[in-house]
């Protein structure tokens, strides 16, 4: 088998065989085949892209590229949640509570903040004393006790993943339905949940900035789970505005809090209860309809608050944050942005406003940068929301106040006014499975 | 300017600028942008193409990265010829010597035999003394004095071209119309003709399979010579059976000199008569028709041969070879091959035919292998001819007996015999230009 013959089969559109794919990933990760043989394949795929099977098989190479991590300890089936990243999403934080309470098993590895986007490690370390590193027994003991466990993705995951996207982040090949199919898909087979909810961005703020893109990724990322035998589904939400009113890690633990003391957002809470229902749905848990009402039962009943208390208290963290605010160290300073005209807020661009808060500190600028726990923005209106010139829009938050000038410009200029209150736009847009 | 921005450009199907070709070029030449980044370009230009100011554009930029050959100082309008090669593919030999007796002025740089295809640089080495290298001055001096001169390509010419083509060749990028295109003539700009005709040939024993390929392959690379201010035309030619009769170096010889004299194969004949007017019209020396009959005349009076006999002398080899043909080292050993049957030849796969040669011994099997120059095929029979069981339809040549058997038998299965006569193809296919 040569790698030359495989790439001349995918430029003339032949779907690759199994042996072929694993061949590719195998002597990739080895130092076999060169990065340019393989970055001109990947150019290939990016034009005639790959059928069902294919991306089945190169998904699940790269997540065998790794350890596969052994859930099957764990009573009942595990079910995990995947947020292709967007600004001001915290729902993990409260959907894997939600469900925990309903009695799934939620044993999630999640990632830190990339870009413009928050990450939910970031966000879980704001809580003072929580660790978000368990040796694997604890982890699997943590889910069998409590329902749920969320802890830092471990390095060694799907390392062909890792060198893939390496190649893929300097020969323009990023951007690729398949490829980007296969890289989250392959990091969530290796994390080994049976069921896997997938949560598609959708808008200004995410990295799909249309629904026909998001609705084409979330169909090849539902296949590739079920090629491989995983029960998934995909939900499109919008982010073309911020999820919720905040914005960075401790202003957005404080909103996890409240939303599961049942005074959050409504569109945080709306949205929350829908995914959480899904995932008992794709655990075989209930139909949906039963869901919905088990999942509000465990809001109302402040249950699933409870689970959040009981995680933080199983990883170390101090779970007195859920009743004394003030032990989330937000920042000292505060500016408030103002709205400069009457009317409406038309249109939010949801990346801006997340690089205003990287700029206050919540985000790392540079990889394994440090970042500002307490920093971030608190929004008072959001898209389609009544403004008049000089009210309150949003609070920015630092811990250096040099740090406002340049935020505020930038937040502001992410906001579009105008005269007309804009259609208003569902937070659920499409599900796919 | 980042490579990564030219690659996302391309792949967007957007014609790259100039600025950004002679970037691409430069980088990849002096080592700063890697190979893994320039085959993912070559894949996007595979899938988008390039339009003929792009293609102009970056085959100038690879005959710039290396010396660039002036001709300036030779008296007329100096005219090159170029082959996509062939098997029995002699006719340089026979069109420099017509066209110089014209009074057209042929500067010109050959290359070597590569795989099935022979090369004129080896044909001529069959000639005792010949050289085929000749200092700048003593080369132009040449041209000056009897219109004509054929040396070896030097290696220094679009250096960007060979370094291009070690990529293409390992990353599935080799068989491109606009990359191949601009291989071709980044050679041609570089070694100065100001007119060009380009023979682009087609069938079983050429690159170009298909006419609509070679079509395509000619337009593009008369593009180019256009964007370039050169004046170029381009022949598409017949290579679906070998040209005249002879294939292998000392026995093409003894046909060019045959040709030159008035009796050689009539195929090869009209196609070098139809070159040689088509090069003394892109020389703007006169009209087709005129050129056709100085042609003819100069074929007829013997005047074409005298020029040959002139380049030999200038560059050192015996002239003595085309009076006494035993001074061509002809293999010692012969092998008849004979019809397996009564009826016509129908095809040959002519590509076959070159590799029985190149199992005489007549080709080298590695890059700068040796090679005899005595081996070979004579046909006696070609495609459209009438065969009987036992009758002798090609003679072998060979210094080593033991060769026989297997080129006897390669020979005999690249050609297929039939009861009907098959339609007989035109020697010249298409102009383009």
């Amino acid at each position: 088998m040569r790698m030359y013959d495989i790439i001349l089969k995918k430029r003339a559109n032949l779907p690759l065989s199994d042996k072929e794919i694993r061949f590719v990933i195998d002597g990739y990760v080895n130092g076999e085949i060169p990065d340019y043989q393989v970055s001109a394949l990947l150019m290939t795929i990016v034009f005639n892209g790959m059928n069902a099977r294919e991306l089945g098989t190169l998904t699940l190479a790269m997540a065998q590229s790794g350890n596969m991590v052994d859930l099957s300890n764990i009573d009942g089936i595990t079910v995990d949640k995947h947020s292709t990243g967007g600004v001001g999403d915290k729902t993990t934080l409260i959907i894997a509570p939600l469900v925990a309470a309903c009695g799934g098993k939620v044993a999630k590895m999640s990632g830190r903040g990339l870009g413009h986007t928050g990450g939910t490690i970031d966000k879980m370390e704001s809580i003072p004393n929580l660790k978000v590193s368990l040796e694997k027994d604890a982890f699997i003991n943590q889910v069998n006790k409590i329902g749920l466990a969320v802890i830092g993705q471990s390095e060694g995951l799907a390392p062909a993943d890792k060198k893939l996207y390496a190649l893929r982040d300097v020969t323009g090949t990023v951007d690729s339905i398949p490829l980007i199919a296969s890289s989250v898909m392959g990091k969530k087979l290796a994390s080994g949940a049976q069921a896997i909810l997938l949560d598609v961005k959708v808008g200004s703020g995410a990295f799909m900035k249309n629904i026909e893109d998001a609705r084409e990724l979330a169909k090849a990322m539902v296949e590739i789970g079920k090629e491989n035998g995983r029960s998934v589904k995909a939900i499109l939400t919008n982010m073309d505005r911020p999820l919720g009113h905040a914005i960075g890690n401790a202003l957005e633990i404080r909103e996890v809090i409240d939303t599961l003391k049942g005074h959050g957002p409504e569109d945080l809470t709306h949205e929350c209860i829908i995914m959480a229902a899904h995932m008992l749905v794709l655990s075989h848990m209930c139909d949906y309809e039963t869901a919905l009402s088990r999942v509000q039962e465990a809001l109302d009943s402040g249950a699933a608050l409870e689970r959040l208390r009981m995680m933080i208290d199983a990883q170390g963290g101090d779970s007195q944050v859920i009743d004394d605010e003030s032990l989330l160290a937000i920042g000292k300073f505060t500016y408030e942005v103002t709205a400069p005209q009457d009317g409406y807020i038309t249109h939010m661009n949801t990346e801006q406003c997340g690089i205003a808060s990287v700029m206050l500190g919540a985000g790392r600028t540079v990889k394994d940068g440090p970042i500002d726990y307490g920093a971030g923005i608190v929004m008072h209106k959001t898209t389609g929301d009544a403004v008049s010139m000089g009210e309150r829009i949003a609070t920015l938050y630092a811990s250096d106040e040099s740090l406002f000038t340049n935020a505020a410009q930038t937040y502001l200029a992410a906001i579009t006014t105008g005269n007309t209150a804009p259609k208003v736009v569902d937070t659920i847009l499409d599900i796919v499975e």
